[in-house]
């Protein structure tokens, strides 16, 4: 099966890296555009050809269903997301549902009908990259949101997500209900997008948990003054006490340890001259960790930090939360199983955080949920230099397939 | 004496605000624009209501001049520049021109004719605000440029050096030569820019060098990954190895004191985005010294630091040296001269290097130079806010007076 698998995943991320191909060599595919509709109309023929009942809901989330012959029994849902950043690559989010479909077909051909039902998902959003809002696939999925709560959200060009949808034939009452109350469990495939798996040679990642997240907007007020008359003991420098907090940052990372990971990736100062002393710089803090709690006091100690230097340096701080997500812990039996089965087909994996978001954490608060990650090549992601080659592309669909085929036809749901 | 010339001070710097009065309530008086071309016609009038000889030079630097007896003798010359940044303040440059108006017509009215010939010269260009070129004027009158130097020096709208000075009737080869090279002594007279008179409440600031200037922009090279999903210990985040560098320079700069000062004015980070570990981050440094030996070897440790800690974080870093000015000691004996005038006259005063530039550091080449600093508010300079009182505006003219009677009506040139 495996050679197949490869040469049938590879192809069919090549294809679909057709729609939205745009010069730099990457993918654009933004929710509801062209490129868009064109990519789910044509994953629409693909689920057709192989044998799924294929429906889409009112926010534009494609199913192709493989119907159990125990019409009553909770869904196995497996799949990810459609849509693209912007200059994106061709395997996140994309390749969750190649592969899906390759796990389908294959179990499908060779068992036949399953017991509990089957499903594929093609998720219609999940990157946050054309409207400010994110998971608006797997958020309606899951109730997180309402299939008209986009109210008041543009995208850059002014268009409302409404009218959006509207214009790509979504957003209609009489579209089926898009909240899902009968899924069973659910499992997202997806590239690792970081670099552990690469460098300590493991052909999966067992995902343990999708870490919380924390994201702050910090601004520091100095005073703009000369930079030639002003000696140094009567300056407020504003990027000063920002330089400080950010060497902090890291040494109490670094100290707290892994999963957790903290960034400043945005520094703003003014008035941006170079001689004139910095009067105001503004920053924002983003660190994540799979323990909610740990996550909490880590935050709360290092926003404790920043106020005590910028008292000390005589500036004025403030802090705007800006993004609070509580971690997402997979489910632990599922996990395991992942693992068990991982190691009776011989592929090396390990435990690990996903730093990133996914659709499998909006899964979490309905049914039990698992997630599992092949290598991102160099940990490049959300770039056309995103590479996962075809053998461990198809390590991904073989534990996929063997996973499906325990819940699905053993009938082994938690 | 002192009320009056407090009045006549502040009066004029009030007219010639006027000239350039933008929205901001700051004066914008960029070089050859028709704000400035009406601010030298004012000047010129009030020059010649004074009885001056006046003219103007090829590149437009204006000329008022109080004859001596000894025609053949050095002359005295004072003033300082009449243009200024955009929204600036209304005494940075104008206050020199003002005061020497006062303290020439003052010393005429009571003394009659000098034996040495007095000379008060408004500047045409000195702050590099509107082409990216500075000293224009003074660097004209002292033979650092020739008038038709700017070659290829645009300002941001496209219009060349030369195009601007012609279209203000000036740069034709018919004009006076603009090189001096008859003058016995320079002093100007300047607002401090900084905060040390007003902190330390001394009256006036006796300049005992301006200091010399290194400027370098540095770019630091580590690699933009997912803030999410890449560990701490495999990164290589450019803000971390940048903060450090800024933390070192100050670290630096405290440990070698007064008068150094050094300075990360600008900072621009890339991709800067709040979820993206930096891959590049670009800075300026301003490092400024009145002794040059040191302000060399400063320059050179701390570039060398930098290299290491972007070598130790796995960075890489490129440094390119922007500006190198040489400090500019100003002349003792004159200088000696100025604080006992001071004393004399009971006006408090403390020796000072000027952290910023000046038209004076171009005649020290040339001529015995000297400067004289009067309190800047708050430290305030460039700004609207820029305010000296006028009872500090006529100190400054009280010792400007005196000093040039000394080596104007005296002969006592050095």
């Amino acid at each position: 099966m495996k050679q197949e698998t490869a040469a049938f995943v590879s192809e069919l991320l090549a294809e679909l890296s057709e729609f939205g191909h745009d010069g730099s060599g990457g993918v654009t595919r933004l929710l509801y555009s062209e490129a868009w509709q064109n990519a789910q109309a044509y994953l629409s023929n693909r689920m057709k050809e192989q044998g799924l009942n294929v429906r889409v809901d009112r926010v534009g989330n494609l199913y192709g269903r493989l119907e159990g012959s125990n019409r009553n029994a909770p869904v196995v849902l497996t799949g990810s997301h459609i849509d693209s950043v912007v200059s994106g690559g061709r395997y996140d989010g994309t390749y969750g549902i190649a592969a899906g479909l390759a796990a389908l077909a294959y179990l499908k051909e060779t068992y036949g009908e399953p017991l509990h039902t089957l499903e594929l998902v093609s998720f219609c959003e999940e990157e946050g990259s054309r409207f400010p809002l994110a998971y608006w696939g797997s958020g309606n999925a899951t109730g997180i949101y309402e299939w008209d709560s986009g109210e008041g959200v543009y995208d850059s060009d002014g268009i409302s997500l409404r009218q959006a949808m509207e214009g790509a034939g979504f957003g209609r009452a009489d579209l089926p209900d898009c909240r899902r109350s009968d899924i069973g469990a659910f499992v997202e495939l997806h590239i690792e997008q970081g670099p552990v798996l690469e460098k300590q040679r493991k052909r999966l990642g067992i995902v343990d948990a999708i870490v919380g997240q924390r994201r702050y907007a910090v601004t520091v007020q100095g005073e703009a003054n000369h930079a030639g008359t002003t000696p140094m003991n009567m300056r407020k420098d504003a990027l000063l006490g920002v330089s400080e907090m950010i060497m902090q940052l890291e040494a109490d990372a670094i100290i707290c340890g892994e999963p957790l990971v903290a960034t400043v990736g945005r520094i703003d100062c003014a008035p941006n001259t170079p001689n004139v002393i910095p009067g105001s710089v503004g920053f924002t803090v983003d660190i994540r960790h799979s323990e909610e709690q740990l996550l909490q006091q880590f935050s709360e100690s290092i926003l404790d930090k920043f106020k005590e230097i910028a008292k000390w340096r005589g500036l004025e701080v403030s802090i705007s939360p800006w993004l609070e997500a509580k971690s997402a812990p997979m489910h632990q039996a599922l996990t395991d199983r992942l693992e068990r089965i991982s190691q009776d087909l011989s592929l090396t994996c390990r435990r690990i955080s996903s730093g990133a978001g996914h659709d499998a954490q909006l899964f979490t608060a309905i049914c039990p949920t698992a997630m599992l990650f092949v290598p991102s090549k160099a940990g490049i992601s959300h770039s056309p230099l995103e590479y996962t080659s075809p053998e461990e592309l198809a390590d991904g669909v073989s534990v996929l397939a063997a996973f499906l085929y325990e819940l699905a036809y053993e009938g082994k749901l938690p």
